[in-house]
Protein backbone atom coordinates (compact mmCIF):
# COMPACT_ATOMS: atom_id res chain seq x y z
CA UNK A 1 0.00 0.00 0.00
CA UNK A 2 1.53 3.24 -1.07
CA UNK A 3 0.66 6.68 -0.74
CA UNK A 4 -1.30 7.47 -2.83
CA UNK A 5 -4.13 5.01 -1.76
CA UNK A 6 -4.09 6.88 1.43
CA UNK A 7 -4.94 10.49 -0.42
CA UNK A 8 -8.29 9.98 -0.68
CA UNK A 9 -8.43 8.97 2.83
CA UNK A 10 -6.61 12.15 3.88
CA UNK A 11 -9.05 14.37 2.26
CA UNK A 12 -12.55 12.18 4.24
CA UNK A 13 -10.16 13.26 6.68
CA UNK A 14 -10.00 16.66 6.18
CA UNK A 15 -13.03 17.30 5.29
CA UNK A 16 -14.28 16.36 8.42
CA UNK A 17 -12.02 17.99 10.72
CA UNK A 18 -12.84 21.01 8.33
CA UNK A 19 -16.87 20.27 9.08
CA UNK A 20 -16.28 20.21 12.69
CA UNK A 21 -13.77 22.85 13.26
CA UNK A 22 -15.51 25.79 11.01
CA UNK A 23 -18.29 26.62 13.20
CA UNK A 24 -16.20 27.56 15.77
CA UNK A 25 -14.18 29.82 13.88
CA UNK A 26 -14.79 33.59 14.48
CA UNK A 27 -17.51 32.67 17.18
CA UNK A 28 -17.01 36.21 18.38
CA UNK A 29 -17.67 38.09 14.86
CA UNK A 30 -20.84 40.54 15.70
CA UNK A 31 -21.42 38.96 19.59
CA UNK A 32 -20.20 39.70 22.58
CA UNK A 33 -17.80 37.96 23.98
CA UNK A 34 -19.25 36.60 27.63
CA UNK A 35 -16.82 34.03 28.59
CA UNK A 36 -13.17 35.43 27.91
CA UNK A 37 -12.28 34.76 31.80
CA UNK A 38 -12.70 31.04 32.07
CA UNK A 39 -15.61 29.45 30.43
CA UNK A 40 -15.52 28.57 26.80
CA UNK A 41 -12.49 28.62 24.94
CA UNK A 42 -13.56 28.08 21.29
CA UNK A 43 -10.13 27.08 19.70
CA UNK A 44 -9.73 24.17 22.30
CA UNK A 45 -13.43 23.12 22.06
CA UNK A 46 -12.60 23.17 18.28
CA UNK A 47 -9.15 21.59 18.49
CA UNK A 48 -10.25 18.57 20.61
CA UNK A 49 -13.89 17.99 18.24
CA UNK A 50 -11.75 17.93 15.04
CA UNK A 51 -8.85 15.85 16.79
CA UNK A 52 -12.03 13.47 18.53
CA UNK A 53 -13.79 12.99 14.40
CA UNK A 54 -10.58 12.25 12.86
CA UNK A 55 -10.02 9.43 15.39
CA UNK A 56 -12.45 7.92 14.84
CA UNK A 57 -12.62 8.14 11.22
CA UNK A 58 -9.41 6.45 11.55
CA UNK A 59 -10.08 3.58 14.14
CA UNK A 60 -13.19 2.69 11.78
CA UNK A 61 -11.32 2.49 9.07
CA UNK A 62 -7.89 1.38 9.75
CA UNK A 63 -7.66 -0.36 13.33
CA UNK A 64 -4.19 -1.47 13.17
CA UNK A 65 -2.77 1.89 12.38
CA UNK A 66 -1.58 4.05 15.49
CA UNK A 67 -2.72 7.43 16.09
CA UNK A 68 -0.08 10.66 17.63
CA UNK A 69 -2.04 13.93 18.24
CA UNK A 70 -2.41 17.07 20.17
CA UNK A 71 -5.56 17.03 22.25
CA UNK A 72 -5.36 13.27 23.05
CA UNK A 73 -3.23 10.06 24.54
CA UNK A 74 -1.16 8.21 21.65
CA UNK A 75 -2.72 4.99 20.78
CA UNK A 76 -0.36 2.13 19.14
CA UNK A 77 2.57 4.87 18.77
CA UNK A 78 4.51 1.18 17.95
CA UNK A 79 2.29 0.26 14.38
CA UNK A 80 3.70 -0.07 11.34
CA UNK A 81 1.61 3.05 10.14
CA UNK A 82 0.95 5.67 12.47
CA UNK A 83 -1.55 8.85 11.73
CA UNK A 84 -0.09 12.47 12.97
CA UNK A 85 -3.04 14.96 13.70
CA UNK A 86 -2.84 18.80 14.50
CA UNK A 87 -6.32 20.12 13.98
CA UNK A 88 -5.47 23.24 14.27
CA UNK A 89 -2.12 24.59 13.77
CA UNK A 90 -1.83 28.49 14.20
CA UNK A 91 -4.31 28.90 17.66
CA UNK A 92 -3.10 32.23 18.01
CA UNK A 93 -4.13 33.46 13.87
CA UNK A 94 -7.28 31.08 15.23
CA UNK A 95 -8.01 33.33 17.74
CA UNK A 96 -7.59 36.41 16.56
CA UNK A 97 -9.52 35.60 13.34
CA UNK A 98 -6.78 35.46 11.32
CA UNK A 99 -6.95 32.34 8.25
CA UNK A 100 -3.30 32.15 9.03
CA UNK A 101 -3.68 28.48 10.60
CA UNK A 102 -4.79 25.28 9.14
CA UNK A 103 -5.27 21.45 9.88
CA UNK A 104 -2.54 19.06 9.64
CA UNK A 105 -2.31 15.46 8.89
CA UNK A 106 0.43 12.74 8.28
CA UNK A 107 0.39 8.97 7.71
CA UNK A 108 4.10 7.84 8.79
CA UNK A 109 5.32 4.62 7.90
CA UNK A 110 7.96 3.12 10.47
CA UNK A 111 8.57 6.58 11.74
CA UNK A 112 8.91 8.02 8.27
CA UNK A 113 6.20 10.49 7.33
CA UNK A 114 5.10 9.38 3.29
CA UNK A 115 1.79 11.52 3.03
CA UNK A 116 1.20 15.07 4.54
CA UNK A 117 -1.81 17.82 4.57
CA UNK A 118 -2.21 20.89 5.40
CA UNK A 119 -5.93 22.21 5.06
CA UNK A 120 -7.21 25.60 5.87
CA UNK A 121 -11.14 25.17 5.99
CA UNK A 122 -12.10 28.82 6.05
CA UNK A 123 -10.24 29.36 2.52
CA UNK A 124 -10.55 25.87 1.91
CA UNK A 125 -7.12 25.20 0.60
CA UNK A 126 -5.30 21.73 0.21
CA UNK A 127 -1.57 21.62 0.33
CA UNK A 128 -0.40 18.22 -0.33
CA UNK A 129 2.95 15.93 -0.30
CA UNK A 130 4.51 12.66 -0.35
CA UNK A 131 7.91 13.91 -0.39
CA UNK A 132 8.20 13.09 -4.23
CA UNK A 133 5.99 15.38 -5.80
CA UNK A 134 3.08 18.24 -3.71
CA UNK A 135 0.17 19.91 -4.95
CA UNK A 136 -2.16 22.34 -4.33
CA UNK A 137 -5.93 22.38 -4.36
CA UNK A 138 -8.14 25.55 -3.95
CA UNK A 139 -9.97 28.19 -4.79
CA UNK A 140 -7.62 29.53 -7.11
CA UNK A 141 -7.26 26.01 -9.27
CA UNK A 142 -5.56 22.79 -9.04
CA UNK A 143 -1.67 22.78 -9.45
CA UNK A 144 1.48 21.14 -9.00
CA UNK A 145 3.75 23.02 -6.01
CA UNK A 146 7.56 23.61 -6.68
CA UNK A 147 9.64 25.97 -4.71
CA UNK A 148 11.30 28.61 -6.09
CA UNK A 149 15.49 29.15 -7.00
CA UNK A 150 17.01 31.88 -4.77
CA UNK A 151 20.56 31.54 -4.59
CA UNK A 152 21.27 34.63 -2.25
CA UNK A 153 19.74 35.36 1.12
CA UNK A 154 19.86 39.14 -0.05
CA UNK A 155 17.18 37.60 -2.45
CA UNK A 156 15.04 36.28 -0.51
CA UNK A 157 11.93 36.13 1.71
CA UNK A 158 11.40 35.19 5.07
CA UNK A 159 8.41 34.30 7.50
CA UNK A 160 8.00 32.76 10.89
CA UNK A 161 5.38 32.77 12.92
CA UNK A 162 6.70 35.44 15.73
CA UNK A 163 10.54 36.17 17.02
CA UNK A 164 8.74 36.39 20.60
CA UNK A 165 8.06 32.73 20.66
CA UNK A 166 12.08 32.10 20.15
CA UNK A 167 14.08 31.86 23.19
CA UNK A 168 16.93 35.19 23.83
CA UNK A 169 19.91 32.91 21.80
CA UNK A 170 17.70 31.85 19.16
CA UNK A 171 16.13 35.24 18.44
CA UNK A 172 19.52 36.05 18.15
CA UNK A 173 20.67 33.84 15.63
CA UNK A 174 17.53 34.19 13.70
CA UNK A 175 18.08 37.80 13.68
CA UNK A 176 21.51 37.53 11.93
CA UNK A 177 19.15 36.01 9.20
CA UNK A 178 16.47 38.54 9.37
CA UNK A 179 19.17 41.05 9.33
CA UNK A 180 20.53 39.41 5.63
CA UNK A 181 17.35 38.86 4.27
CA UNK A 182 15.55 41.07 1.04
CA UNK A 183 11.79 40.68 3.25
CA UNK A 184 11.34 39.10 6.56
CA UNK A 185 7.44 38.31 7.76
CA UNK A 186 5.86 37.53 11.04
CA UNK A 187 2.79 35.46 11.26
CA UNK A 188 2.50 32.06 9.20
CA UNK A 189 2.56 29.03 11.65
CA UNK A 190 1.96 25.97 8.71
CA UNK A 191 0.82 28.85 6.39
CA UNK A 192 4.05 29.91 6.31
CA UNK A 193 5.69 26.23 5.17
CA UNK A 194 3.37 25.93 2.55
CA UNK A 195 4.03 29.41 0.68
CA UNK A 196 7.49 27.84 0.72
CA UNK A 197 6.24 25.21 -1.11
CA UNK A 198 4.62 27.17 -3.22
CA UNK A 199 7.13 29.10 -4.09
CA UNK A 200 6.32 32.12 -2.94
CA UNK A 201 8.33 32.58 -0.18
CA UNK A 202 12.27 31.66 -0.11
CA UNK A 203 12.88 30.39 3.76
CA UNK A 204 11.36 29.14 7.08
CA UNK A 205 12.59 29.65 10.29
CA UNK A 206 11.17 28.27 13.57
CA UNK A 207 11.82 27.01 17.11
CA UNK A 208 9.83 25.33 20.03
CA UNK A 209 7.49 22.95 17.14
CA UNK A 210 6.41 19.62 18.06
CA UNK A 211 6.52 16.73 15.85
CA UNK A 212 2.98 17.19 15.08
CA UNK A 213 3.81 20.80 13.64
CA UNK A 214 6.30 19.91 11.34
CA UNK A 215 5.57 15.96 10.50
CA UNK A 216 3.03 16.40 8.22
CA UNK A 217 4.74 19.33 6.64
CA UNK A 218 7.94 17.15 5.77
CA UNK A 219 6.15 15.55 2.53
CA UNK A 220 4.75 18.55 1.44
CA UNK A 221 8.29 20.51 1.25
CA UNK A 222 10.23 18.03 -0.24
CA UNK A 223 7.65 16.74 -2.58
CA UNK A 224 7.86 20.54 -3.69
CA UNK A 225 11.53 20.43 -4.42
CA UNK A 226 12.38 22.26 -1.06
CA UNK A 227 14.65 21.11 1.81
CA UNK A 228 13.87 21.50 5.72
CA UNK A 229 16.22 20.23 8.28
CA UNK A 230 16.69 21.19 11.96
CA UNK A 231 19.48 24.09 12.91
CA UNK A 232 21.40 21.49 13.49
CA UNK A 233 21.51 20.25 9.78
CA UNK A 234 19.65 16.81 10.84
CA UNK A 235 16.77 15.13 10.57
CA UNK A 236 13.76 18.06 11.24
CA UNK A 237 11.03 15.11 12.54
CA UNK A 238 11.21 15.87 16.04
CA UNK A 239 10.06 19.56 15.96
CA UNK A 240 12.18 22.28 17.83
CA UNK A 241 14.72 24.58 15.90
CA UNK A 242 13.20 24.12 12.04
CA UNK A 243 14.61 25.82 8.76
CA UNK A 244 12.90 25.01 5.47
CA UNK A 245 14.08 26.48 1.92
CA UNK A 246 13.07 26.45 -1.51
CA UNK A 247 16.33 26.57 -2.73
CA UNK A 248 19.51 23.92 -0.96
CA UNK A 249 21.97 27.40 -1.52
CA UNK A 250 20.36 29.20 0.60
CA UNK A 251 19.79 26.71 3.12
CA UNK A 252 23.32 26.51 3.11
CA UNK A 253 23.90 30.24 3.33
CA UNK A 254 21.19 30.47 6.14
CA UNK A 255 22.88 28.05 8.67
CA UNK A 256 26.15 29.29 8.52
CA UNK A 257 24.30 32.78 10.49
CA UNK A 258 22.14 30.69 12.17
CA UNK A 259 25.52 29.15 13.37
CA UNK A 260 26.98 32.28 14.10
CA UNK B 1 -27.35 62.20 -1.20
CA UNK B 2 -26.19 59.54 1.84
CA UNK B 3 -23.55 57.19 2.18
CA UNK B 4 -26.45 54.50 2.03
CA UNK B 5 -26.88 55.18 -2.01
CA UNK B 6 -23.31 54.89 -2.52
CA UNK B 7 -22.87 51.30 -0.71
CA UNK B 8 -24.19 49.91 -4.31
CA UNK B 9 -21.97 51.52 -6.26
CA UNK B 10 -18.75 50.64 -3.66
CA UNK B 11 -19.70 46.90 -4.18
CA UNK B 12 -19.80 47.56 -8.17
CA UNK B 13 -15.88 48.95 -7.31
CA UNK B 14 -14.57 45.81 -4.88
CA UNK B 15 -15.81 43.50 -7.55
CA UNK B 16 -13.74 44.94 -10.19
CA UNK B 17 -10.87 45.89 -8.48
CA UNK B 18 -11.16 41.84 -6.90
CA UNK B 19 -11.82 40.99 -10.42
CA UNK B 20 -8.48 42.86 -11.76
CA UNK B 21 -6.33 41.97 -8.76
CA UNK B 22 -6.78 38.15 -8.50
CA UNK B 23 -4.78 37.23 -11.28
CA UNK B 24 -1.68 38.49 -9.55
CA UNK B 25 -2.24 37.29 -6.72
CA UNK B 26 0.10 34.26 -5.81
CA UNK B 27 1.38 34.28 -9.72
CA UNK B 28 4.48 32.19 -8.69
CA UNK B 29 2.25 29.26 -7.26
CA UNK B 30 4.10 26.49 -8.63
CA UNK B 31 6.11 28.48 -11.30
CA UNK B 32 9.63 29.42 -11.31
CA UNK B 33 9.84 32.74 -10.34
CA UNK B 34 12.32 33.90 -12.86
CA UNK B 35 11.94 37.83 -12.84
CA UNK B 36 12.89 38.76 -9.12
CA UNK B 37 15.64 41.03 -10.17
CA UNK B 38 13.69 43.72 -12.37
CA UNK B 39 11.40 43.16 -14.92
CA UNK B 40 7.59 42.04 -13.62
CA UNK B 41 6.57 42.89 -10.19
CA UNK B 42 2.94 41.14 -9.60
CA UNK B 43 1.96 43.50 -6.35
CA UNK B 44 2.84 46.92 -8.35
CA UNK B 45 1.12 45.75 -11.45
CA UNK B 46 -2.05 44.46 -9.85
CA UNK B 47 -2.11 47.63 -7.44
CA UNK B 48 -2.14 50.05 -10.49
CA UNK B 49 -4.53 47.98 -12.61
CA UNK B 50 -7.35 47.82 -9.96
CA UNK B 51 -6.80 51.47 -9.47
CA UNK B 52 -6.76 52.29 -13.02
CA UNK B 53 -10.06 50.42 -13.33
CA UNK B 54 -11.62 51.99 -10.35
CA UNK B 55 -11.09 55.25 -10.81
CA UNK B 56 -12.39 54.72 -14.50
CA UNK B 57 -15.80 53.70 -12.97
CA UNK B 58 -15.88 56.60 -10.70
CA UNK B 59 -15.44 59.11 -13.51
CA UNK B 60 -17.87 57.28 -15.20
CA UNK B 61 -20.50 57.44 -12.78
CA UNK B 62 -20.09 60.46 -10.34
CA UNK B 63 -17.93 62.99 -12.90
CA UNK B 64 -17.72 65.21 -10.12
CA UNK B 65 -16.46 63.91 -7.67
CA UNK B 66 -12.70 63.62 -6.65
CA UNK B 67 -10.41 60.85 -6.25
CA UNK B 68 -7.36 60.25 -4.40
CA UNK B 69 -5.30 56.92 -4.66
CA UNK B 70 -2.14 55.39 -3.78
CA UNK B 71 -0.63 55.12 -7.16
CA UNK B 72 -1.90 57.69 -9.58
CA UNK B 73 -2.17 61.74 -9.05
CA UNK B 74 -5.19 63.23 -7.38
CA UNK B 75 -7.78 64.37 -9.24
CA UNK B 76 -10.54 67.19 -7.89
CA UNK B 77 -9.24 67.10 -4.49
CA UNK B 78 -10.80 70.01 -3.28
CA UNK B 79 -14.45 68.42 -4.39
CA UNK B 80 -17.36 67.74 -1.90
CA UNK B 81 -17.25 64.18 -2.32
CA UNK B 82 -13.49 62.62 -3.15
CA UNK B 83 -12.83 58.96 -3.09
CA UNK B 84 -9.98 57.55 -1.30
CA UNK B 85 -8.60 54.11 -3.24
CA UNK B 86 -5.95 51.51 -1.67
CA UNK B 87 -6.27 48.79 -4.06
CA UNK B 88 -3.76 46.50 -2.02
CA UNK B 89 -2.80 47.43 1.72
CA UNK B 90 -0.45 44.90 3.05
CA UNK B 91 1.73 44.21 -0.10
CA UNK B 92 4.09 42.11 2.27
CA UNK B 93 1.29 39.93 2.80
CA UNK B 94 0.55 39.74 -1.05
CA UNK B 95 4.14 39.27 -1.75
CA UNK B 96 4.79 36.22 0.37
CA UNK B 97 0.94 34.47 -0.76
CA UNK B 98 -0.62 35.39 2.70
CA UNK B 99 -4.38 36.65 2.42
CA UNK B 100 -3.73 39.01 5.26
CA UNK B 101 -4.25 42.21 2.72
CA UNK B 102 -7.11 43.64 1.50
CA UNK B 103 -8.50 46.55 -0.62
CA UNK B 104 -9.40 49.52 0.95
CA UNK B 105 -12.01 52.11 -0.22
CA UNK B 106 -13.44 55.20 1.22
CA UNK B 107 -16.11 58.03 0.54
CA UNK B 108 -15.14 61.41 1.98
CA UNK B 109 -17.57 64.12 2.27
CA UNK B 110 -15.97 67.36 2.94
CA UNK B 111 -12.96 65.84 4.43
CA UNK B 112 -15.16 63.43 6.74
CA UNK B 113 -14.98 59.63 5.80
CA UNK B 114 -18.96 59.12 5.29
CA UNK B 115 -18.68 55.62 4.14
CA UNK B 116 -15.54 52.71 4.07
CA UNK B 117 -15.14 49.01 2.51
CA UNK B 118 -12.43 46.75 3.23
CA UNK B 119 -12.90 43.80 0.72
CA UNK B 120 -10.71 40.85 0.11
CA UNK B 121 -10.69 38.95 -3.44
CA UNK B 122 -9.25 36.05 -2.42
CA UNK B 123 -10.98 35.19 0.48
CA UNK B 124 -14.56 37.18 -1.06
CA UNK B 125 -15.00 38.91 2.29
CA UNK B 126 -16.59 42.69 2.79
CA UNK B 127 -16.46 44.20 6.07
CA UNK B 128 -18.14 47.74 5.29
CA UNK B 129 -19.27 50.82 7.51
CA UNK B 130 -20.93 53.60 7.30
CA UNK B 131 -19.70 55.48 11.54
CA UNK B 132 -23.18 54.29 12.50
CA UNK B 133 -23.21 50.66 11.92
CA UNK B 134 -20.61 48.19 10.15
CA UNK B 135 -21.36 44.70 8.77
CA UNK B 136 -19.41 41.89 7.29
CA UNK B 137 -20.31 39.89 3.93
CA UNK B 138 -18.30 36.77 2.98
CA UNK B 139 -17.83 32.96 3.20
CA UNK B 140 -19.07 32.32 6.81
CA UNK B 141 -22.19 34.84 6.02
CA UNK B 142 -23.99 38.14 6.76
CA UNK B 143 -23.54 39.46 9.56
CA UNK B 144 -23.60 43.41 11.74
CA UNK B 145 -20.03 43.50 12.86
CA UNK B 146 -19.56 44.73 16.59
CA UNK B 147 -16.50 45.41 18.67
CA UNK B 148 -16.22 43.43 21.86
CA UNK B 149 -15.98 44.59 25.76
CA UNK B 150 -12.50 44.18 27.08
CA UNK B 151 -12.31 46.45 30.26
CA UNK B 152 -8.63 45.45 30.97
CA UNK B 153 -5.04 45.51 29.34
CA UNK B 154 -4.34 42.47 30.58
CA UNK B 155 -7.09 40.56 29.29
CA UNK B 156 -6.96 42.48 25.59
CA UNK B 157 -5.50 41.22 22.57
CA UNK B 158 -3.21 43.15 20.49
CA UNK B 159 -2.40 43.36 16.73
CA UNK B 160 -0.09 44.96 14.78
CA UNK B 161 1.55 44.58 11.27
CA UNK B 162 5.31 44.68 12.19
CA UNK B 163 6.78 46.58 14.70
CA UNK B 164 10.34 46.22 12.13
CA UNK B 165 8.08 48.83 10.60
CA UNK B 166 7.68 51.76 13.61
CA UNK B 167 10.75 54.07 14.34
CA UNK B 168 12.37 53.17 17.52
CA UNK B 169 10.92 55.29 20.15
CA UNK B 170 7.98 54.09 19.10
CA UNK B 171 8.42 50.77 18.72
CA UNK B 172 9.34 51.48 23.06
CA UNK B 173 6.26 52.80 23.04
CA UNK B 174 4.16 50.13 21.77
CA UNK B 175 6.60 47.46 23.53
CA UNK B 176 4.89 49.16 26.60
CA UNK B 177 1.40 48.15 25.91
CA UNK B 178 1.99 44.70 24.35
CA UNK B 179 3.91 43.73 27.85
CA UNK B 180 0.80 44.18 29.19
CA UNK B 181 -1.63 42.42 27.07
CA UNK B 182 -2.85 39.24 27.30
CA UNK B 183 -1.49 37.98 23.80
CA UNK B 184 0.27 40.31 21.17
CA UNK B 185 0.34 38.86 17.38
CA UNK B 186 1.76 40.48 14.16
CA UNK B 187 0.72 40.31 10.37
CA UNK B 188 -2.45 42.30 10.17
CA UNK B 189 -2.84 45.33 8.20
CA UNK B 190 -6.01 46.38 7.05
CA UNK B 191 -7.38 43.07 8.29
CA UNK B 192 -6.56 43.55 11.88
CA UNK B 193 -8.83 46.45 12.01
CA UNK B 194 -11.42 44.41 10.30
CA UNK B 195 -10.88 42.00 13.21
CA UNK B 196 -11.49 44.69 15.76
CA UNK B 197 -14.82 45.64 14.06
CA UNK B 198 -15.37 41.99 14.27
CA UNK B 199 -14.61 41.40 18.10
CA UNK B 200 -12.34 39.03 17.31
CA UNK B 201 -9.49 41.37 19.12
CA UNK B 202 -9.24 44.24 21.28
CA UNK B 203 -6.47 46.40 20.09
CA UNK B 204 -4.16 47.27 17.11
CA UNK B 205 -1.45 49.83 17.19
CA UNK B 206 0.63 50.81 14.28
CA UNK B 207 2.59 54.05 13.19
CA UNK B 208 3.93 55.50 9.74
CA UNK B 209 0.11 54.74 7.76
CA UNK B 210 -0.89 57.34 5.33
CA UNK B 211 -4.53 58.62 4.93
CA UNK B 212 -5.62 55.76 2.29
CA UNK B 213 -4.56 53.14 4.85
CA UNK B 214 -6.65 54.84 7.36
CA UNK B 215 -9.71 56.81 6.48
CA UNK B 216 -11.57 53.84 4.73
CA UNK B 217 -11.21 52.17 8.64
CA UNK B 218 -12.98 54.55 10.30
CA UNK B 219 -16.38 54.14 9.13
CA UNK B 220 -16.13 50.50 9.69
CA UNK B 221 -14.75 50.92 13.15
CA UNK B 222 -16.62 53.76 14.82
CA UNK B 223 -20.02 51.85 12.93
CA UNK B 224 -18.78 48.76 14.77
CA UNK B 225 -18.65 50.44 18.26
CA UNK B 226 -15.07 50.71 18.73
CA UNK B 227 -12.53 54.11 18.58
CA UNK B 228 -9.91 55.24 16.91
CA UNK B 229 -7.79 57.82 16.99
CA UNK B 230 -4.03 59.01 16.62
CA UNK B 231 -1.46 58.36 19.81
CA UNK B 232 -2.12 62.02 20.59
CA UNK B 233 -5.69 61.16 21.16
CA UNK B 234 -6.37 63.47 17.84
CA UNK B 235 -8.13 62.14 15.07
CA UNK B 236 -6.69 59.87 12.64
CA UNK B 237 -7.63 61.06 9.45
CA UNK B 238 -3.91 61.94 8.59
CA UNK B 239 -2.91 58.85 9.45
CA UNK B 240 0.85 58.29 11.25
CA UNK B 241 0.75 56.76 14.81
CA UNK B 242 -2.68 55.50 15.07
CA UNK B 243 -4.56 53.36 17.84
CA UNK B 244 -8.00 51.37 17.82
CA UNK B 245 -9.87 50.27 20.60
CA UNK B 246 -13.05 47.70 20.68
CA UNK B 247 -13.97 49.57 24.29
CA UNK B 248 -12.99 53.36 25.54
CA UNK B 249 -11.51 52.38 28.58
CA UNK B 250 -9.18 49.58 27.07
CA UNK B 251 -8.16 52.88 24.44
CA UNK B 252 -7.51 55.25 27.28
CA UNK B 253 -5.32 52.52 29.33
CA UNK B 254 -3.23 51.95 26.24
CA UNK B 255 -2.99 55.29 25.81
CA UNK B 256 -1.27 56.24 29.13
CA UNK B 257 1.05 53.47 28.36
CA UNK B 258 1.89 55.10 25.18
CA UNK B 259 2.35 58.07 26.47
CA UNK B 260 5.37 56.55 28.81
Amino acid sequence: MTAIDFAAFVDQLAAVSGETIRPFFRTALGVENKSRSGGFDPVTAADRAAEAAMRALIKTTFPEHGILGEEFDAERPDAEYVWVLDPIDGTKSFICGLPAWGTLIALTRRGEPIYGMMHQPFTREHFTGDGRAASYRGPAGDRALRTRGCAELKEAVLLTTSPLLMREADRQSFGRVEQAVRLSRYGGDCYAYCMLAAGQVDLVIETELKPYDVLPLIPIIEGAGGVITSWENGRPHAGGRVIAAGDRRLHAQAMELLKG
